[in-house]
């Protein structure tokens, strides 16, 4: 978004320059452009879950004051527990959003080093363009042995950056997707319980046909609606997720988005699973973080050339 | 909707006449106005699910398009089939607003009825009105005969009205959220299916940093990723609602929204259970529709009057 609506307040100020920035697909393809959009994309996806969400809430309490409304003491009684259990099932989805846009902010940290691989990338084209130039018009001159050297400091830094993409990659890959399906699996299994215990509730009214005239047992089944409501609280609040962690040994993966150095190299396997308390595992992420970056401080000497910081700001939102 | 740009028609064609029909809440409450309502926010509900669902369709093959970019073969090969995961996800989120939308459906019929029942209350009202009026203005009239036997009419019309309106609500309500809170646990089931081999196939991806220069193994999980896949068909495949099922006594509930007559009445209680192929739960609901028309016509003395038609076209969409 704030890429695009850049560019298309350029075009109309004034000079129109026909800079290589213009030109997308011109070149080498721009290495963030399909995720940039996934995660655009994604946003949308998000947008229509709170929206869902929201129909959903105001569904339930439309639900309870129709029901009100039939002056039948049964339909009123139930309806009113029912548009309960459908207003925390409508809960469910917002939370679903708000763990889908987690798993999303885990994608843009991919974006952001592919964003900050292509100069990079760029860098090391334009040197070996001018060198092969140069060796051609003026095959004597004192520069190409500067410009041979920093070609190879420049090939270094694209291996590094090569490396630092395909390790934040699958690492950063992984943990979305773990959150992404934690997700799925949380409010799958919230919403069962809650519809379960839903049923219970529409079982409780009476169906059987009356005649004109006759009137309708009195409704006993409030004390029971209770109950379920209870069971449907105690279920929610004893559900924890259940599932195969997704297994990482990327643990010692810092912000140079290098392994650890070897001297520091365990072979444990850190298994990080999503959701149950997304709080906790933020927290956690955080603390792995700064514990990750104390590290890196702590070894002197890095075995590779520290990461080139995206300085992108566009791109941070 | 309908009812709406009717009357904002009416109020721009010239004349503009103070009919009764423009005062909304004047008089008695309109009966059928919170359900209305309920189910124009329905509509937006299964709008947003329909939104989300498009949105991930469209996230899915983002997805895969994008591991395919990132030239990284075991990004590529799991990215693609995770996508083939979410896209099957996305498509059960589009059955869902259609199941929301079947449950839509049926409370529309007991707006219908409430529609339908609110003329013949007014009627009642409008000759108790005039007859009190009456007694009072000229107690001598022999009109005042012919209005209390046509009140001792309307007063019947009004009990078989009240009647069926019990007996449409309480059991097109079980059966509206019968449907509701079965497509939930739909969902959620089969989505938990999908999650699960996601998870799979996430766990596939080696995360083991690399180090610059160094060349990732190749990726043999192409095979393994296939059965993945296979299992979640089969998972699909196998998957049936097994749920507690809404019993209800309606079964002999007629068009006439009353009882069976007594001659036909029978104690069974029949069992009805959405979800697994609503196909066939709609055909069962036809044919049960076609049995219990033949059943009325062939009760040569119906025991009550027969139903008043709702004649109000524009509330049958």
């Amino acid at each position: 978004m704030l890429g695009r609506s850049h560019s298309k307040k350029k075009s109309t100020d004034g000079k129109h320059r026909f800079a290589i920035s213009s030109f997308r697909g011109l070149g080498a393809p721009e290495l963030s452009k399909k995720l940039r959009n996934l995660i655009k994309t994604q946003n949308h996806q998000i947008g229509a879950y709170e929206q869902a969400g929201r129909e959903s809430q105001s569904l339930a309490s439309q639900l309870s004051e129709w029901g009100e409304s039939t002056e039948d003491d049964a339909v009123s009684d139930i309806s009113d527990k029912l548009g309960v259990l459908l207003a925390e099932i409508a809960e469910q989805e917002d939370q679903f959003a708000q763990n889908l846009e987690e798993s999303r902010g885990v994608l843009k940290q991919i974006r952001n080093v592919e964003a900050s691989v292509q100069p990079t990338r760029t860098n090391k084209q334009k040197i070996q363009d001018e060198l092969q130039k140069l060796k051609y018009k003026e095959p004597e001159s004192t520069k190409i042995v500067t410009l041979e050297q920093e070609l190879v400091r420049a090939e270094a830094q694209s291996l590094v950056a090569d490396a630092q993409l395909t390790n934040v990659t699958r690492q950063k890959f992984k943990e979305a997707y773990d959150i992404h399906t934690a997700a799925v699996i949380e409010r799958a299994e919230k919403q069962i319980i809650l519809a379960q215990q839903a049923r219970r509730l529409i079982n409780m009214l009476d169906d059987t046909p009356i005649v004109p005239g006759e009137d309708r047992v009195a409704f006993t089944g409030a004390d029971e609606g209770k109950e379920v409501l209870n069971d449907a609280e105690t279920g929610l609040r004893g559900w924890s997720l259940n599932v195969d962690p997704i297994e990482s040994n990327a643990g010692k993966i810092g912000n140079s988005g290098m392994g650890a150095p070897p001297q520091q190299e365990q072979s444990v396997t850190t298994v990080t699973t999503a959701g149950e308390g997304s709080v906790t595992s933020d927290q956690q992420r955080v603390e792995e973080l700064e514990r990750q970056q104390q590290e890196e401080l702590a070894s002197e000497n890095p075995p590779y050339p520290t990461a080139e910081k995206t300085g992108n700001a566009a791109l941070a939102s």
